[in-house]
């Protein structure tokens, strides 16, 4: 298999280097800064295009890492290159945009919950994506094996797959990470505040303040884009703390203790709820899905399956031979899940058997 | 020196494990709870006093570690029976009212940024302190000596002491504990809100969120009394931090790059001028102030210099034998500090010299 890789920064490099050690992968990148290009090549031993068209032309498969503000029109200029039976994913880290106006059956989207603080193809490493989460957001005119393919190649990178759909992908990020950086900034302008307020120093403070504000002041270079082009979802969840913090307000203002309590209570709960996901190093048991051979089918499987917090440890497409009908194998993590995967999937109409 | 600790949970059996390594320190206790003063008593060696008159009537120094909802009411108590000359402290974690409404001279309130996810004694630790900031709040009545006391008792716990107003103290407090707790409790509902919303569960998580979150659903038993004892305070940061919420939100609503970028460098250089304050293991130099010999004089020096952000390694306090006057000793962390310690000190029209 050939692959491109378009942006060779951190995520496009690092993506080099794990392929690098996948067998039958041959490389190829390409880098609008020729610095970023050879420093990959040396790392990973892709080899250097000389245009994003050269890059692309011939390859079977292109991953575009490029900064979220140029995702769209780069995902563009490779879609005409490409040929026209290419797989083409991308890293960026909102969704809904650059999948809308694509359009395209040969793109799936694409995003790695893996980064680092420090971006170049020299922070690069091999391991970035191992265990990762990394969101795929098949839509319903995904071809099926399309997303086999994307999916394929995520796992072999070592990370998690995950379908899910482009808008709730970005509202998933809106809350877990583009709304902490945007409170971890205003916590440091608050804390600033008080202390110029005061002509005072801030003392060595608790461990509460630091870990809020770790991220803040994350560069700006990434993160005006990443705002922006998730700026639909972001204003939703800031107009949501903005009522929250207005009813935490007339707690206090109230001096309401059994609300407060209640409150505080309901966060714990909420907390743990949360932590209770996820899981490493579970079983994995097959199952088996007869579909009718047509796009979208397995895209409707894997959101339905990912919506419900099932995770996918594998997923092959096997056409028949009449093409009209298939067989999916999914691979499912945690044996608690099959019967929950195999009823969604029932309910969805196919008929699903285990493997023997 | 006879030391009452009264609250012998984390904070107070703590201080009992760290007071009973300093020579010359007696050590008594009471706490609601008989089976919490055992613990204290088999881990610090402290004197189990059968009531709280009892503890304190003797006294020369009392602490009052209680929880802060009813920290006021046990002050009260204890003044009532503490003798005229004692110092009487506390640990709560608000300042304001609890300063207020004593307006006793024996009283400093005071407050350690100090503890653990696990309270009780049991979980106490002698080192608890060490190297942590511990405030101390006098007013323009805090007598010196009470204050000198306060101050030294205070380092031999191993903390570093920071004279601060009370009112500034809260508001302090709001910004860098209050308001992450509170912020961490609804990042924690919206991720939950937007996972009900979709029936989804919550993938794994960037750092962003889990550092952003760590807080959450911190004890309500202990959290609804802090909230409340500072609502005041905390109710302007909540505001504040909704303005700011809306402000970043029309930002983003104009799709305004450069805004949301200006902003974000903000925060960026706003946390690294916080980041660098304080300093750890500091050349102290020692200067000598002479000063009539007048309730507040030494409360008004420590909370200037506290208020520019400089740390006091020592602090002794020498009538002269006439009474009408006295020298105060203070050591200075940090060279490049005295000489803007001396500045405000003669402003403040007080003799500055250095120590030879």
């Amino acid at each position: 298999m050939r692959l491109a890789i378009i942006g060779t920064g951190l995520i496009g490099t690092s993506v080099a280097m794990a392929a690098a050690r996948i067998e039958g992968v041959e490389l190829v990148g390409w880098d609008i800064d020729p610095a970023e290009l050879k420093i990959a090549s040396e790392r990973s031993g892709l080899a250097e295009a000389d245009s994003l068209g050269s890059a692309v032309s011939d390859a079977d498969a292109v991953l575009v890492a490029v900064p979220v503000g140029v995702s769209q029109e780069v995902v563009n200029a490779v879609l005409e290159h490409a040929g026209p039976d290419a797989l083409i994913t991308d890293a960026g880290s909102t969704k809904r945009a650059v999948v809308e106006q694509t359009g395209d059956v040969r793109f799936v989207g694409g995003h790695p919950l893996a980064g680092g603080e420090v971006g170049g193809a020299a922070s690069a490493r091999a391991d970035l994506f191992k265990g990762a989460t990394w969101f795929l957001t098949p839509v319903d005119s995904t071809a099926g094996v399309q997303l086999e393919r994307a999916f394929r190649l995520v796992s072999d990178l070592g990370a998690k797959p995950r379908a899910v759909a482009p808008d709730v992908h970005d509202r998933i990020l809106a809350t877990v990470s583009h709304l902490p950086h945007v409170l971890a900034n205003i916590l440091v302008s608050e804390a600033a505040g008080t202390v110029s307020d005061e002509d005072e120093s801030l003392p060595a403070t608790g461990p509460s303040f630091r870990d809020a504000t770790r991220v803040a002041g994350a560069p700006s270079s990434i993160w005006t884009d990443i705002y922006i082009s998730n700026a639909e979802a972001l204003i939703e969840r800031l107009a949501s703390v903005e009522a929250e913090l207005a009813n935490v307000r007339g707690m206090l203002e109230r001096r309401d203790g059994p609300a407060l309590t209640a409150w505080n209570d309901a966060a714990g709960a909420q907390k743990l709820r949360l932590a209770g996901g996820g899981g490493i190093g579970r079983s994995v048991h097959q199952i088996r899905v007869q579909v009718p051979n047509r796009p979208g089918v397995l895209a409707e499987i894997a959101l339905s399956l990912g919506q419900a917090g099932i995770d996918l440890a594998d997923l092959q497409l096997h056409p028949a031979d009449d093409r009209a009908t298939g067989t999916i194998v999914l691979g499912i993590e945690g044996g608690e899940n099959v019967e929950r995967a195999e009823t969604l999937i029932s309910g969805l109409g196919h008929k699903v058997s285990e493997e023997q």
